[in-house]
């Protein structure tokens, strides 16, 4: 066997993986597991989506390679959803770049502007991608606190003071995961003066913005925002379209020719049917999202109750996929979602995975239909 | 702006993007172009491939993420595949990666396995992908000739006594794009032995084993291959399914296992409806590739009577989407090209592209319908 590259040593398995192994070798000794651990969106797309990709299998000529950009109706499409949703320009010709979804975003930034020994700011608890991402090229993590009694905002500061010359990117995930804390128009205008001030890279992962939330934002609203802030979006959770692979990266013609030259270099254009149903999709109108929330807004309400079973406390004004649920003090995260697991066949993700910072709290996902969800609740309170 | 990574300085434009920005430019300046320059099928997929991903359109829960590894059934029959039309047995459990497209593959294995320093084994001619991927994680390319003498095969003796201590991993492409050299067994045996001898993990490009070849060949079929060799393929050529981005990585439980940690860090599943069109791609029976070739054989005797047309020699036993013709003694590709372009409007690909011992030759693409061929010759010679 051929060794390893050296950056492989610092990438561990994700524990969800390790997890779920563990949890499907359960289900399959008989245990009843309820799984209630994973982001992954359960609802159908808009009905419009499937019949836009079957559209185009009636057509010829789709087969063929499809430019790396993307075609031109997608991205006129992806300008229009962010001036209709965020109040936002950007041009369809050079400030979107349509990705096979955001987590291959997040490798194609990271490469365009990263050298080895560049530092990068990610947020503890975090997405755990952009630290794997970042170690894989040689770059180095430097993990800035979130904590519950500033809102799980930066405290830039605090961070201002520590020594940032070798920072070059910092990333944001507004509607946050895994807290759900919201973003605030303040909050984003502190970061680009922060990011203008220390020149460095700041991105904003903002796929969570449509769920169990009324006022979406965007980090390209701010005034001068595209000199030093990109800002990734998806397809996966704001239309149920996780599978489809379909992410866009938005900012600067600059910022944006230089991913695209790695873009270009490593993968190809989009499936011609993938592209046509996401236009249909970007295309939903208003009613979509007040459905699809409606029906997370019933989940929530048990996945509330679920916390309290477990007497924990939680903040009932948060966006996104998940209920993040303070556990009483002196709990530990892990332990207390293994015992789940081992007593009541119930998993769901410590706070831990997403950084030191989740220790003491649990996640409890709104993927799972309110049955499911009532389901759990019973096991916990007979 | 924020500065772009150092790796991106070594990253030239791709050759066919500027010139085909060039192209259409001439015709928007109302010039009649024809383009016979790039690979990228025009015919159509198997029918039953289109059917499949409408029938999965048809099911629930199709839309959320999917395993880095597929679904069992996609890896099955990629394994029955390379049983039926290779004689290779892979195991569909561990020793098979699908991919989104093989381009893909050549990051994340070079990913997987290079560190910055290492060298790498790159054939001149050959595919740019392997270099530009090389320079992008900072390891080295070091160029091995292939030459018409030689049947475009590596000298290996030669090779051996070069000092290959820092050399990590060998790019291999059989059939050979551009000149469309087959290769035989005896060739990937003796790959196999300088393998193993310099512990080199050796990597067929292997996508056009089915055009306009009786036989084809995988580097898995010798004795002991899986110790030091992968093999990369794709359907995109095979059943003409360029944009939907599939591909596959064959080889050891270790490698494979490898090449996962990078590509889980990286990037996602394949949309189940892809998986369930390659599916019945993959079992199409033999009539397909009869069908095909047989619509490449007529090109290809008019594109024969093209490079005669340029007073070209060529091979008329080779593989691939292409004719590889050289040229007149003296003549220099790009400039016969460039006449080609500016004086008859016809463009296709200087033999220089894929490096400087395609200096001399030009490449024909047989992707375009035999009436358009006719009209270039009829330019040509009228």
């Amino acid at each position: 066997m051929i060794t390893k590259a050296n950056r492989l040593q610092h990438v561990k398995e994700y524990y969800f993986s390790t997890k779920l192994r563990e949890v499907r070798q359960l289900i399959a000794q008989g245990k009843p597991v309820i799984n209630i651990g994973i982001g992954s969106p359960d609802l159908d797309p808009p009905m419009a989506v499937s019949r836009a990709l079957q559209q185009t299998l009636e057509k010829n000529h789709i087969h063929g390679y499809q430019s790396y950009q993307g075609i031109p109706e997608l991205r006129n499409a992806i300008a229009h959803f962010y001036q209709r949703h965020y109040n936002v320009t950007v041009h369809p010709e050079n400030e979107i770049l349509p990705l096979m979804g955001s987590k291959e975003g997040i490798m194609h930034i990271s490469m365009a502007f990263l050298n080895p020994g560049d530092e990068v700011l990610i947020p503890n608890p975090g997405y755990p991608t952009y630290t794997s991402v970042t170690n894989l090229l040689g770059a180095v993590p430097v993990y800035y606190d979130l904590v519950e009694e500033n809102n799980w905002f930066p405290d830039l500061e605090k961070l201002s003071k520590t020594n940032l010359s070798k920072v070059k990117m910092m990333w944001i995930n507004y509607p946050h995961m895994p807290t759900g804390s919201k973003p605030t128009k303040k909050l984003f205008e502190q970061l680009i003066i922060f990011a203008k001030q220390h020149q460095v890279l700041l991105i904003n992962d903002n796929p969570y913005s449509f769920i169990l939330n009324d006022t979406p934002k965007s980090i390209l609203e701010i005034n001068g925002a595209k000199e030093v802030a990109l800002e990734l979006n998806s397809l996966s959770k704001t239309f149920n379209m996780a599978g489809w692979r379909v992410g866009m990266l938005l900012g600067s013609q600059e910022h944006i020719t230089t991913v695209l030259q790695v873009k270009s270099n490593m993968d190809s254009g989009m499936f011609y049917g993938i592209q046509q149903g996401a236009i249909a999709a970007l295309k939903s109108d208003i009613n979509w999202f007040v459905n699809v929330n409606a029906v997370y807004k019933k989940r929530r309400e048990i996945a509330f109750s679920i916390a309290e079973a477990l007497h924990c406390t939680y903040d009932k004004d948060t966006a996104g996929l998940f209920v993040w649920a303070k556990l009483p003090k002196g709990k530990k995260a892990t332990a207390v979602t293994d015992e789940l697991l081992y007593t009541y066949n119930v998993f769901l993700a410590p706070g831990t995975v997403f950084g030191s910072n989740g220790e003491g709290y649990i996640r409890i996902s709104l993927c799972v239909p309110e049955e499911t969800l009532a389901q759990v609740l019973k096991r916990l309170t007979k």
